[in-house]
Formats: C-alpha cells, structure tokens, sequence
C-alpha cells in the first residue's frame, strides 16, 4: 500500500496554475523546485548546488521547527486520520496544498516544511509496518520463506530436501509475506516468490495434501514418488515464471535452463501443458479485470510492456553501442554477485542471533529505503511537462508516468515518477519509447546508484525477495543511461537501450540466456529485437562468467547445500572412486536381527543399507543389494519378525503391505526410529530383508575412476552408489558413495594436494 | 523456376477491360470462368457442375484437336521460345491473350486451347527436367541425401551413423537436390533439408574438414571426439531451423525437444550462440536484400508471416471452435503418419530396385504434381477482384495475392493463386486476415485435398523434400475451412483459423509442442495468439499419440535404425542384464599375440573388447577393461611388438603416439584391418594393451535389472556396457551389452512370451 501517490489536490491545483504562485521563478532555473520562498540572495544564485544546499539548509531547519510543534503535526493528523493509516486502500496521501496556503499564509511555510516531514513520517511508517510484519511471519513462522526461493527450488530439484522448504507453512508466508514486501517499498521482486511459491503448491499435490493441516486427497497419493514429484515441482516452478512474467513460453524455458537438473522429453510436454494453462487462466482474469475492477492486477494485458509499435531499424554503429552495453552489463552483473555475496554473508551473522535480529535488520533496511525513495527525488530537478503528452501529465491520484512530487503544477519529478511509482509503472516509464529528455541524465544516475544498492542490501533481509525486478530496473536505468550518452553514435531509442540494458545486466547476474530472452520478448511483444537481445545477453553473460558464478549458484553454495554439478571436476580424474569412500561401513544381513537394525537406524543417520547374504543363507558372501531407512521403518513396524534366522518367501510382505505403504511420506512427515518399540523379545527376533531390498542397485568397482563414477552418479540422478571390490577373497561391498561424497569440500579434503592443481 | 506465374499481357488486359469480352456473362454467373464461348445451352444452363462438364468436354475436344495441329503449336513455341525454356529467370509464361482473339479471331478458339496444352507442356516440361536432375543426383551422387534428413540427424544425434550420411556428397546433393526440387515444384519444403544441410557442415568441420576432398583446416581437429561433435552437429541443425524460420529460438527449441538425445546446460548456451550468429547474419542479408536484388529472399523481413496487426479477442465459443479445430488436426496428423509409412514402405520396394526406378519414381509424382497444379484451377470459380484490395488485383508478373490464370481481366482464379505461386506466399495468402471471401470453400478443399495427397507421395520419392511446407499449407487450408464452417459460432477471422490449423496439423503430426509454439510465433509474430496455439498443440498431438508416433520416429523406425528411446520399455522389467548377452565372447589378454588380435579384427565386427589379466600377468583373471577397434588399429599400425609376453610402462605408446593419433576420425574414414599388412614373424610377436585399455568400464552385474541397465547405458550414451559376473570363480566378465541387445526386436526375439504383454 506504501507506493504513495504524492499528488497536490486537482481542484485547488486548478486554481493555482490560474495564478502563479509569486514565488515561482520563470526566469531561467528551468523550473528548478522553489520548495520555500528561499530569501532573495538564493533565488538570485547561479549555482545549482548552492541553491540545493540552500534548500536543504532550510528544509532542515523546518524540519527542526516540526520537531518542536509535534503537537500540531499530531493534530493535523489526528484531523485526517486517513492519510496516515496503513490499511488505506486508494494509495493516495492528501498532502498540504502548498500553493493556497502560500499565497494566503505566507508566514506560515515552516508549517508546511513540517508536513512534508509528517507526510514522510507516514510514508516510512507505513512502509516499517508492512516491513515489520512481513519480517515477523517470516522470521517466526517459515524462515525459510526469506529469499527468493529459486536457489532453494534449484537445489530441491537437484535433490537436496532442505527443511521445511517446500513446506505449507513456508507457502503461507511467501504469498502473504512478497505481498507485503512488495507493499513495503523494498526494492525487490515478487517473481522469485511466485517461482518458489509454485514449487510449493506442486509439492503440496505431490505429498497428497497436507497431513499436519488436515488437506489430504487420496488420488494424489499416485504422484508419492521421487521422479513424479520432481517433474510436479519442475511444472509448479515453470508456472510460477508463466504466471509473474505472462510468458507461457519463457517459463517452460525457466525450467529447463535454471531449475530443472534432469531433463526429459515428457518434462518439456508436462511444463508446456502447465504453462498453457496459466495462460489460458492469466488471458481469463486479464479479461474478467479489464474494467479495472482488480486494482493494478492486468495492466499491459498478457504483453506487460508492449514496444511492438517501434520498428527498430539498427546499423553497424548500433550495434557497437549495444556491445559496449553488453559489457558494461556483463561487469555489473559480476559486481552485483560479487557484492550481493559478501552482504548475504554478513547478514547471516545476524541472522544467526534469532527472530528479533532478523526483524530489527529489515527494520533498518525498510527505514533506509523510505529514506532513498522519499529523499531522493528532492535532488532531482523539476521538468516542464512534454507539450505532446499522451498521459496526463502530472499524473493525480494514480500510477503513471509523470509525478509531480513536490515540484510545481504543470511540472513533473522524474526520480519521483520512478520512486513513486509501481515497479511495473516504473519499467514500463524507462522502456517507453519516444520519451528521449524524459529523465535527466542526473536523475537516471541516481536512481541506477540507489537501485543497484537497495537491491544489493534488501536481498538478505528475512522478507520473500526477487532478484528480477531489481535487476531489469537497474539494467533500464543504466541502458537509459548508455543509451543517452551514446546517443551521438547510434540512433537507437533510449527505450530500447533500456529493454537492452535490462537484458545485459539479466545475463550478467542470472547467466540464463534463453529463458531471459523469451522471456524478454513475451514481456515486450518486440521480436524484431531479438537478435539485439540474444547478442546482448551472450556478450554479458562471457564477460560476467569470467568473473565468478550466477547469483543463484553462488547463493546455494553459500547455503552449504550439497549441490552436484552436471560435471565432474577435473580433479577427480586423478582419483578413483575406492579413495573417496569413508566410514565404518554398515550392512544388514539378508535375514537380520531385529536388534541390530534398530540400533544401526539409531545411531546413524544412514538413508540406505547394503544387504549382504552369508553363509548359509548363500554359499559365499553375496551382495543382495540395497535396502532404504523409510522402507526398513515400514517394515519393523509391521513387526512380522521371526524367531530362527530363516530366508522367507516374502509372502509375509506381500500380504501385510501394500505398494503404497512403502511410497515416500512428504518432507518430514515419514515415520521416525525414535516413534517406534520393541521389547526385548522382538529385539531378539530376526526379520527378513529381501523382500524389500533393492536387487538391482548400480554399483562401481574401486577402481573406477572417480570423474566417472560421479557422471553416473549425477547422470542417473542416484543417492546411493555400492563400491564393490576389484578382486575377488574379499567381502563383497568396499562401501556406499553418497551425494557428500563427490563434494569438492569432501574430496579436497582427503586429498589437500589435489587443491593446488584445482 | 516453374511456379509460373500465368497471366494476361498487361497492356491488353487494359484494353479488354475497357470493352468486356461478349463471353462475360455479368448476369448471375457470379464471374464464372468462361473459358470458350460455351454454346447457348450451356451459357444459359442453371447447374454450376454441368457448366464444368461441357466445358471439359469442351476444353478436351481443343486439346483433341490441339494434337493435330501440334506442328502449329510448335511453331508457336518457336516463335517464341523464351516462354517454354527451363532456364528462363523471369518466372513468367507469357500466355496467349484470348481476348484479343476471341474478339478478333472466334473461329480460332480450338487454337486457343491447344496453346493452353503447350503451356501446360512447358510447365510440366520444365517440372519433369528439374524433378529429373534432383533425383538423378541423389540417386547416383548421395542417396542418403533423399528425404527430409531430420530422422537422420535425429537418429545420428543418438548415437547411430548411417552411412555417408553426413558426408560432403550428402551435403552437396541436399543444397543442390533441394533447391531443384523446390523449383520442380513438388509439395515439399527446405526446411528439413537446411536441418540436415546445417548439421553436414557443422560435421565437416567436426571432422577437421574433408580429407577426401582436401579440405582440411589443423586447428579444427580439436572437435574430433564424440561430444563435442555430437554438440557442434546439434547447433548446424538449430541453425539449420533457425535460417529456414528466420526463428533464432525456435531452433534452439527444436533441436532440443526434437533433435538431441542427450542435452547439457553447455549445449543450450552454444545452440543459442550458434543460431543468435544466424539471426545477425539473416538480417545483415535481408537488409543488404531490401532493394530486391536477391530475388524472392528477403521477403517478409525477419518476420516472414507478420499477423502482428490483428489484435484477436476470442470468448468461449472461440475455444470451443479451437478445440475442434485441434481434434481435427490430431486426427488428420495420425492418419497422414499412418498413410505416410504405408506409402514409405511400398515406395522402398521401388527404390530398391535402383537408380533408374528412382528417377522413374521421380518423374511420375513430377507429372502428378504439375497435372494436379495445372489442372485443379481449371475447376475453380473465377472471383472478382475486391474492391478495397490493397494489393494489385490480379496480380500480374509477379508473386502475390491473386492470380489471373484463365479468369477474365477484374477476376482471379482463388487455386491458381494457391498453387502458381511461392510456397511462402501461399501460406501468406492463407494466413492473411481480412480476407473472409478470398477463397471459396470449393477452392480450399481442392486445395487441402491436392497438398495433403501429393505432401503424401512426394516425401518419399529421391529428392531432398520437407515435411513443414506440405504440413503447414495442409494444415493452413483446413484451418481457413473450419473457420468459414465455423463462422456462425466463432467471430475469430480465418487467417487466425489457418495459423492455428497449421499449429495443429504440425503438432498431429511431428508431436513437437514448444518448438512448433515458438516456430510460429517467430514467424507470424503474433504473441497474442500463445495461449491459442499452445491450446490447438496440445489438444492435436494428444488425439494423434493415441493412434502413432511422431511422423520422423516412424521414419526412423521404418529405416531399421536402432534408436534408443531414453525409457526402458516395460517388459525389460521382467529381464536381466545376463538374459541379452549373446554370442562368443572375444576377449584379449593385456599382453596379447598380435596374430590373435588381427584375427580378430578380421573375423568380427565389434568395435570394443574387454581385456582380461591372468596369471602370470595377475594373481587371478582380472578384468582389466575395454579396448576400442580404431585404438587397436592404431597401435598395430605402429607395430611396436614385443619378442615376449611381459607387461611394460606403456612409455613406447606415449612415446611414438600423440593424444590426437587416437582422436575419433571421420565417418568412414579411419583405418581398417584390410588395409594393414603383417608378416608371420610380426604375427607371432606380442603387445601390450594395457596402455590403450580403458580401465574405467562401466559395468553392471549379470543380475542387473535389463531395464536398469538400459536406462544406464542411454543415460550416459555408452556404446559398450561390460556385463560381470555375481558370483566369484567365474570368467571376470560375462559379456557386452551393445546397443542392439536392447532394441525390442531383439529382446522380444529372445523372449518370444513377453510379446504379449508387450
């Protein structure tokens, strides 16, 4: 609610504009804002800065005097309550008409100084509120929410079940937690959110519901699976990007490029089919809203930010221009990642400390944004409106391109029409076209400076966060900027620049390619531009590539999550997969005591078991194969335990279970050894493991090469990889590799030397 | 050169208009076609069909009579002969103008129609000389250049290379070959063929060039290994779709969803660099071309059917209308594959008889097609020009929107329109909005049922031929149909109905979903129409994989390539790794008599070995790994032989050899056993292996899951998977699975009861 529309009141301005208040000087300051009836000697000064440090100067003293007749603030406020109370709902803020009251209290203007002072009050305590709150849901209820999610997502779909991040209650958080983020006025993004926030409901169907709420279906149960699961999540994430970005074709893209780690044909048709659903929805309620009856919901209809009216015609010096753009993209990319790790680290030290830290640090970042965006603009200069305006210029009482903030009727502030605006209104102004002297290049400056490190330090706060909406701002702003400045050599339009810039700094600090292209071209509906795009983006993501990792990559390995890459590294060349194995191994024989499978699952927190016959079960110690944690948790709590140690039929499995009673529980939700008990005659009895063991599980001999044991490993997507011996005389399994055990950190760490050659 | 564009001489036409032929009947005919001046009885007859039959009869007595006076005829031809040569650039027949001399000369009709026989000779005459020359190169230069080549590349891309065919001769006939057969004017398209021309170049230069043809470049013999000519190979093919389409992101699409079996990350960065350097090149030609100094290309700009123009707001009767139309497409698309590979098998019994039957083959669907081009329009109703036609009505000497052929001066022929012209233009014609009454219904089921026969029986016929024209123009035409059918529920205009035909007409057939999405996007640009399309894909390849498979599958299956699906079949489940092994096993010793090896060599075919350690060589036989056929024959080739069986450093191998002596050569042009000669003192001498083996195998054991060990070997691309035993004492290796041992002929062949539940 906090993107307050500063507006003057339509009437009244009406009146003034029909005479001038005396104090504006038409005469050759350009329509500079006169805040105050600045005395004489500053009117008449030449100097730009002087006159702002003049301004401020007084400004400060008015807010110095407001501080005094708190009182009165207090009594205009508690005359209308409604501009300062955070459940308003039409984002409008009356501010003091200044000009009536110059005109008739002249004497009164540090009164006014002292409302500009309530108005920020209001404004940035709003925006605290909002903050607050979406920091307390967060913090207390799914700090796993924070972030964007899409490294979370990522790893998921790598196979790394971190807690409770697809959880329903961390679904509950991101939606209302990005609402009020967003609502906030951090700079950050809901389609991060939106990505993770899709996963999330694709993982609620996937697990059949909800046990602990009480949401359960029973036909979901067929998707209790990892790969369905998988391929659910991959489609909930595909439509998650559909759904932020209006691009059906971009988020089946996103998928495949970003989040998916395994890939098949029938994915690429099951994310299709989810997308063209989310379109068909979208185009539906897009439709429903048109009578604007949804607030902002549906603007620029199912193409957000509609260029397809410029038809660019572009030569050999555009192109030189748009490399140096891709470039310049390319290093603030790679800065952006760099620094936004550094900050990410330090904020953890923080966050580490508790709640009430995390809540106090959004706190902090929420009052500096306040500050930037209500600050800011009075830097900027006041522009006369264009003669040819399409919109209404200044726009009143809603979200458009021309603010008026504090300047004169007739003018608009252009760092206000950034600042105060939707960042969707905020993109769609720096990509219009035609709109060359819109911004002055210093406010493009400013806003770019303040973006780029909002963005940077709003990131880590413990709110749902975008890195997309940051980031094409930022790329708008400096395109804008390219594109201004190298206007000389190229006559491409500053909006164009933009849509480029957005895309190089795109490519520089999330290195997709196609997905932030299709993506780019459902956003803007400008196809004739792609080529430009596609050059943009490759040139970017090289010279970004050059420097460190995409900035989800980085995140997760700053998470510590054990992400395996599509590669081996080439160390492991050198290495054979017999070096890296570790432990004291733990295998079950085919027919086991009950006793020691409850004590090998209570002191080790081991997913999977070799299960190895031996005399006289077979005639030499064989390797069965692989037996898992859930399943021999299934089993001991049917308790069909046996008192000799005899090999069965299986038929006791058979006939107790069925298929689904061993299918995979929801994250944390399986059974657990500690819920279950024995007495000391069951400990004593013996329970047959074949039935349930895995027969077929892929093995390696020790002398594999370890770069090629991690292919498979990474390839076939397993969690367990059996070492078995090269020679025969010994027991027949070396030991299990698991996904910790082709980490750089594990293998490095056995091998130190290695480090030096890597 | 023989769409040939008939029309009227200009400067008579003016003349005829402004003094209507007497044969016009203006009154209720509704600008029927007055070829001759018809006897009064059928001039006044009230049925439209017994007006075309004594026209026939009509039009048949003059060719009758035309027969006779043939010397006449050809004394026309060489009066002029610029009209009937086949290398006229011009692209235009001048017919005779039947105005002027049905004015002047009525008692010379008969001699009218014969010269509308000699047009047709010229016309089939130059069709039957191209359609001759392109199935004489293929069938004598490179018969694996026949066809669209997509099945190839794919089947290549999985890992099976047939012969020749990505040899240079293949890429030379398909340049050739498909430039002569479009110019034939068969139904058939270049966009297979460029798939198939781009992925020829990108395996020349995988290879280093061509040795054969001397052209060779050193630095490129760093892509000789199976990967990175597996990925160079993919982006010729993305780049092959990216030029036909104009369609950067298609490509890349298309080769992802429907050419790579295997797909990377690093795969989609280079297809996307590879066809962004298409984009660039494409436009820098298309503007270097707007002069039109490049003839037909270039036209449409990037964008080669722009729709952008209509903005479509559809309801719900719209989609039903959608659903319809998609139901039909997936079921035309299932029956055109089923027809497709009936008419495929029957046509292979014919071509393999011989060059000579393929040109017959060639020459006879040449003279179908230009008797079906020329005739058909002879059936269609005669359409007065629109009055409001933005183009030239009718349009003469040049492709475009309406064709004059026999009608009189103001009217055009609605098939001649469709078949005289370029294949681009027809689909332009068809996709253009605003045009409800262009074409008649008669007109577009001649149309649909014309293409949709002839796309049939030319695609297998010896000549580089596409699949995408003949699909889109079928799909197009029966698309317009259901949107006039349609037109009481649906308010969507034809043109939208004949872009969203084509999409299910591509879908029912080729099953690709994004690809095709994202193809037709690019080239109608028309991003509004998404959620419609992506709707009309999904519902027509779900209808048709009910009935087929994809039309290149089946291609491919026909072929008796064994294609490795990336899912193990079902039935596999019931299997193990043991039950496929076949055949005696040849395996070698890691010091080995080169006579043993040669024998070998000559004796099989089998392109790897295991090596094998006994005693005294190790304690025990000891699987030592897998050697390759082409490393083999270098090594003999090196003939470093040993007087004794005793295992070295290996330092003689590193030292004669380099990495790049091993390097993969091209197809078909490595060593071979034959060419190595031995004397019987070198046969008797002995090698060691060791330095050649790879003794990193992947293995699975004999009791391995078939289906697992199927998912393996397709997971990572193995060529050779080593079954070993389970039990100790045994041979240290069971076998090798290839990939013919899991190909369900084989399987089933063993396994003759798994049939039936297969």
């Amino acid at each position: 609610m906090s993107r307050v529309i500063l507006q003057a009141d339509a009437q009244e301005e009406e009146a003034a504009s029909a005479t001038p208040p005396p104090s504006t000087h038409a005469d050759g300051n350009n329509g500079r804002p006169q805040l105050s009836a600045l005395p004489p000697v500053a009117a008449g000064a030449a100097g730009a800065a002087r006159q702002l440090q003049l301004r401020h100067r007084e400004y400060g003293r008015g807010v110095a005097r407001c501080a005094h007749g708190v009182g009165g603030a207090a009594a205009v406020r508690r005359r209308r309550p409604a501009a300062a109370t955070a459940s308003e709902a039409n984002h409008e803020h009356h501010l003091p008409d200044r000009h009536r009251r110059r005109q008739r209290l002249p004497d009164r203007e540090p009164r006014l100084r002292c409302r500009y002072f309530t108005a920020f009050l209001a404004y940035g305590g709003c925006n605290l509120v909002l903050a607050a709150s979406a920091a307390a849901i967060c913090a207390y209820i799914a700090p796993a929410a924070a972030g964007s999610g899409i490294p979370e997502v990522k790893a998921y779909l790598n196979g790394i079940d971190a807690y409770a991040i697809l959880a329903p209650s961390t679904l509950f958080v991101k939606i209302f937690g990005s609402i009020l983020g967003v609502s906030a006025g951090f700079v950050l993004g809901k389609e991060g959110p939106m990505v993770h926030t899709g996963a999330c409901i694709a993982n609620l169907l996937g697990q059949g519901g909800s046990r602990k709420y009480h949401l359960t279906c029973n036909w979901l149960r067929y998707f209790k699976n990892d790969r369905d699961r998988r391929d659910l999540i991959t489609c909930g994430s595909a439509a998650g990007v559909a759904a932020a970005f209006r691009a059906p074709v971009g988020g089946v893209l996103f998928a495949l490029e970003e989040a998916a780690s395994w890939w098949r044909s029938a994915l690429l048709w099951r994310t299709f089919f989810t997308t063209a659903v989310v379109a068909v929805v979208l185009r539906g309620l897009i439709g429903f809203c048109r009578s604007g009856k949804c607030g902002l919901f549906g603007q620029g209809g199912l193409i957000m930010f509609d260029l397809s009216a410029t038809i660019p015609t572009y030569t050999t010096q555009d192109i030189i221009a748009i490399i140096v753009l891709g470039v310049i993209g390319g290093v603030f990319g790679g800065l952006f990642n760099f620094l936004l790790d550094r900050i990410l680290r330090a904020y953890s030290f923080i966050n580490e400390k508790g709640a009430p830290y995390k809540i106090l640090l959004t706190i902090t970042i929420s009052i500096i944004t306040s500050a930037c965006s209500y600050g800011l603009p009075w830097l900027a200069p006041c522009t006369p409106c264009p003669v040819d305006a399409v919109e209404q210029c200044p726009t009143i009482g809603r979200s458009g391109n021309f603010k008026n903030f504090q300047c004169p009727p007739g003018h608009y502030n252009g760092l206000a029409s950034l600042f105060f605006n939707t960042n969707d209104d905020a993109i769609r102004n720096l990509f219009s076209s035609g709109t060359e002297n819109e911004f002055h290049m210093s406010t493009l400056f400013v806003f770019f400076t303040a973006i780029y490190c909002l963005g940077l330090v709003t990131y880590g706060i413990a709110v749902p966060s975008g890195l997309f909406i940051p980031v094409i701002l930022a790329g708008a702003t400096y395109g804008r900027i390219v594109g201004t400045l190298l206007g000389p050599i190229s006559d491409l339009d500053p909006g164009l620049f933009a849509l480029l810039g957005a895309a190089s700094f795109l490519g520089g600090t999330m290195r997709m390619t196609v997905s932030v292209c299709v993506i780019l071209l459902e956003l803007t509906n400008d196809l004739l531009m792609l080529p430009l795009v596609m050059l943009v983006l490759l040139i970017s993501k090289t010279i970004a590539d050059s420097f460190n990792k995409g900035v989800y990559d980085q995140i997760i390995v700053m998470k510590g999550m054990p992400f395996l890459e599509a590669h081996a590294e080439p160390y492991m060349r050198h290495l054979v997969a017999g070096d890296v194995v570790s432990g004291p191994l733990i295998s079950f024989s085919g027919v086991e005591r009950v006793g020691n499978i409850v004590q090998a699952l209570r002191i080790t927190g081991h997913n999977g078991f070799p299960v190895v016959d031996e005399p006289p079960l077979s005639e030499a110690p064989e390797l069965v194969g692989l037996v898992l944690r859930s399943h021999l948790l299934v089993l001991l709590k049917g308790k069909g335990f046996m008192k000799d140690k005899l090999k069965t039929s299986g038929s006791f499995v058979l006939k107790r279970f069925g298929a689904f009673d061993f299918a995979k529980a929801g994250s944390g939700k399986g059974l657990k050894i500690e819920d279950l008990d024995f007495t000391d005659e069951e400990m004593d009895m013996y329970v047959d493991l074949h039935p349930i063991t895995n027969t077929s599980p892929y093995t390696v001999v020790e002398t594999m090469s370890l770069a090629k044991a991690a292919v498979l490993f990474r390839a076939l997507g397993l969690r367990h990889l059996l070492v078995v011996p090269k020679t025969p005389g010994r027991p027949p399994i070396v030991g299990i590799l698991t996904r910790h055990d082709f980490m750089p950190e594990h293998v490095l760490g056995l091998f130190p030397n290695l480090r030096k050659s890597h």
